[in-house]
């Protein structure tokens, strides 16, 4: 597999672990009521992360559409996240920023 | 498809619908600090029916293990539902129990 | 939830549930090596018609988009499985593209 | 997040990317009619070990238990690819049996 794919993959796999992480430290934290969208988010953003990873792996003709419905949800997660200062947050909302430009690029 | 195996589907794609439903439903209430086990048990649980339903489907050799462990999920979902009197939580405890007791029986 | 939604849903779950059968159907044909394609996007367009169905239920904020991606996979799918006469494939094509043009209506 | 949790999402995100790209594989193979068991347990391998890594990352209560039927899942795909002298099933049927392994351990 090529260099970019390959890389590609990688961010969807590491945002796929951040957002995971972050939707179970979100449902711990004490503001709850201030995380649901950010709860919301977290699901939505591992599972695409997951389902693009899969899409790259097994040679998807339709991997770059997945790639640029992929960035968006990214997009949309990193900049929730971003407004939390908890550790996990912050953490997600990175590993979603880098993906989102990965995933912009593949589909691009 | 025999009229077991549909019947099994369709209790799970029902408790899947019940349970992303729930989900969503939770995270806008009020008391959502209440409902944390709840949120991350409908996630769960409507993951796993939405994975116990496509086995059946596809004719998986693990069908029969799937559904028992989406018997385990279906019930420990199911206990936490009812302890809510929301009226989304009351039908999800409801449909969790019954694709518990269907997928019982497929795996039994 | 509304008709428009919940047709959406059925659509998807009933296409999910035709292409997981024609998936394992084209598995134990003896022309198998005529299948490939349809193989291939039986698996992909199960898996986003339950992805799909799932982003409706728990009320995303990209369900239209995610629609817009599940009406181009149900029409490739469609397509392929048209081509061969095998039972299942043919009523695989119907409920793809019944599929694909409620989720187009959906995103539209 | 533990060292074992760790190296089990590792060796789950391993053996799904080499159970994907076999998939693929498989389905360009000019003996296809050889690789159906192989290709139909390549993308159950694959989804059980993304489901089984997604539990781990959301610290699921079931965690345990899809381990268990992760490790099954494995050894059942590690035994076919291994049958196949394709590079691509004898590098699956390799991370097949190492997560089968690594699973079995976390189950325990």
């Amino acid at each position: 597999m090529n260099a970019v794919y390959e890389e590609c993959i990688q961010a969807c796999l590491e945002c796929m672990e951040a957002c995971n992480h972050c939707f179970d430290a979100c449902l711990q934290e004490t503001d709850v009521h201030m995380m649901t969208e950010c709860i919301r988010l977290d699901r939505e953003c591992a599972d695409i992360c997951a389902f693009t990873a899969k899409a790259i792996q097994a040679n998807s003709p339709f991997a770059e559409d997945i790639c640029n419905l992929c960035a968006e949800v990214c997009e949309a997660c990193s900049n929730e996240c971003r407004k939390h200062n908890h550790d996990h947050c912050q953490k997600c909302a990175e590993a979603c920023l880098k993906c989102a430009e990965i995933c912009r690029n593949m589909s691009a």
